[in-house]
């Protein structure tokens, strides 16, 4: 789906405002890092030549600056939020890459695939501590607590991941867990997104507590979605192949869902998905009639419905939240319509 | 060689009030990665039991309560630091024996080799912005700007590890480069190691610039020593097989400063280690009979007196940076001892 007009027109002037910070944080990088890195954000190619970059979305750093205006401020109070954030996603993507093995990521070559797993790690590592330069560095007097929510907000993102990992030699991962794992892997960056700005504001508390609340439930609807795709996404949008996440066995929220259903339906998905119960976890992936069949399943058994009702609930859940302080109107409206956008995409 | 009963106590003194704090910082990550860092840290076994832990000598923590010492200031003031160093110095091993893909560290199985890559990868993570959380958290009214000199550290130690990946593709390492790559690699962490207590301390512009010049010193002069007992040190000391930095073709000081000597040996030392001029690098493992007419030719163009000179040269500058400044009496004696000490080993 094509963002509205306003939606749209809001994400290209937050690109604009945290492009330059963000061309002259990776420029501070070491010359061998810096390379790595501007591959990674599709700004040059394999042999370090500059290409046209279409660039992403930029919803992150977007969520930076107007929680920055949210909170009564100017925008410019949440670019280097917005940096650190961007910086820290990027991080978690390269190192993700390397983790799962993915060799291509937006229709290009991954990090590790071109560079080799010891100078993507290296990369991945740089861009984390950048993000802290960047932000320690900000003229703001409330520079720390930005940096030490970033801190808190990357720890959890790395325990989710922690925990994503471990899911896979897993058989027993209850829906509690499931939705715990993708609060941490997903919710905490974003929750931090919407309130870094607000934090660099020095806004009160209440109000950076509900523009986190915001980003956090915002982060859910989000991975509900994500998860949704995973499955029954078009391939073209996407840019995975079809049924990827199921070919992978992945315990994404409509697999744990439906599992947790029960019933003759639940039982011939959780032995297509897991196999025996004495198989040794992970197994190899599952096989085109398989990854139909176990499609078939998943719906049969309500994750579907069940994960589509988890991300309009999340969705009115961010949007309750920047109900409880006063939030300035624009910027508020901004936000309610960026989360509208990011839920309703693909459907 | 065993510390001196001074240098001994101190490190002892160190390690205990260092422990609780550190036990504290680790307990707090998530089940799944603290399995991971307590047994990288020697405290469980592959397990999850605890084990008899010989430990480290913890020089790098005792750099920080010293220096908080040296600056007038009570020993606690350094410790948050001393955590934070810690902290990251072992995120460095962790990612590090990924990328030289190390089987093992003192003598047991490196953390990917036994927990696998992306269970290692993560460790790293989450250990590097465990010790930003550790500072920004402490009471100190300088915690910013110790932790903004962590991360500025521990940018330039990457950046150093970026190019000490890229010395393995190249063959015209310089010895300038080749010092360079040491002072981020392992002078950066040791400046901020010795320097972090003062910030905390609040001390002067000038101390901790002392403290920190010290330490990097210190951290060329042990990188030296480090070199030096790659080539010729005793096995059942370092825990490396003997001469392994030459049968990996290391690119270490004795050996750029022995290609950089000239003459017909320099010319076949470079022949043995960078292979035919057209030979494309990283190399296989160089063969026992080669190591040994490598550690002789090494020798003979002078690249181990060269190395043992840069590292005297080092503890001497070391040494007069503590003089530029008056510190307290009692921990810049026990700052000096330590150097001396970390530079004696094995000689």
């Amino acid at each position: 789906m094509t963002p509205t007009i306003g939606v749209s027109d809001v994400l290209a002037r937050s690109r604009r405002a945290i492009h330059p910070a963000i061309t002259a944080a990776i420029g501070r990088l070491a010359p061998e890092i810096r390379q790595v890195a501007t591959y990674h954000m599709g700004w040059t190619d394999e042999a370090g030549n500059a290409v046209e970059a279409p660039g992403g979305k930029g919803i992150r750093p977007t969520l930076a600056i107007l929680g920055a205006e949210a909170a009564w401020a100017e925008p410019e109070l949440g670019v280097p939020g917005g940096v650190g954030i961007e910086l820290v996603h990027n991080f978690s993507l390269i190192h993700d890459d390397i983790i799962d093995t993915d060799t291509e990521r937006h229709h290009r070559p991954t990090v590790w695939s071109v560079f080799g797993v010891g100078r993507a790690i290296v990369a991945g590592d740089a861009l984390q501590i950048l993000a802290h330069q960047v932000l320690l560095e900000s003229p703001s007097p409330h520079a720390a607590a930005a940096s030490a929510a970033l801190a808190d907000a990357t720890a959890a993102m790395i325990a989710g991941q922690a925990d994503d990992i471990a899911f896979e030699r897993r058989r027993d991962v209850s829906v509690e867990q499931c939705m715990a794992m993708c609060a941490a892997k997903t919710g905490a960056l974003l929750g931090c997104a919407a309130s870094i700005g607000a934090i660099l504001a020095g806004a009160p508390d209440a109000t950076v507590g509900a523009l986190r609340d915001y980003g956090r439930h915002l982060g859910l609807a989000f991975q509900a979605i994500d998860d949704l795709l995973g499955i029954w996404g078009d391939p073209a949008t996407t840019g995975k192949p079809a049924g990827s996440d199921l070919r992978q066995r992945k315990k994404s929220m409509p697999v744990v869902s439906a599992l947790a259903a029960g019933g003759p339906e639940a039982d011939e998905l959780r032995a297509l998905v897991l196999g025996p119960e004495d198989a040794a976890l992970p197994l190899p992936p599952l096989e085109t009639d398989d990854v139909e069949r176990a499609t078939f399943l998943v719906e049969a058994c309500g994750g579907r419905e069940w994960t589509a009702v988890r991300a309009k609930a999340n969705l009115d859940a961010a949007l309750g939240a920047l109900e409880r302080v006063r939030l300035s109107a624009i910027p508020h409206r901004d936000l309610a319509d960026l989360a509208v956008y990011v839920v309703e995409r693909e459907f």
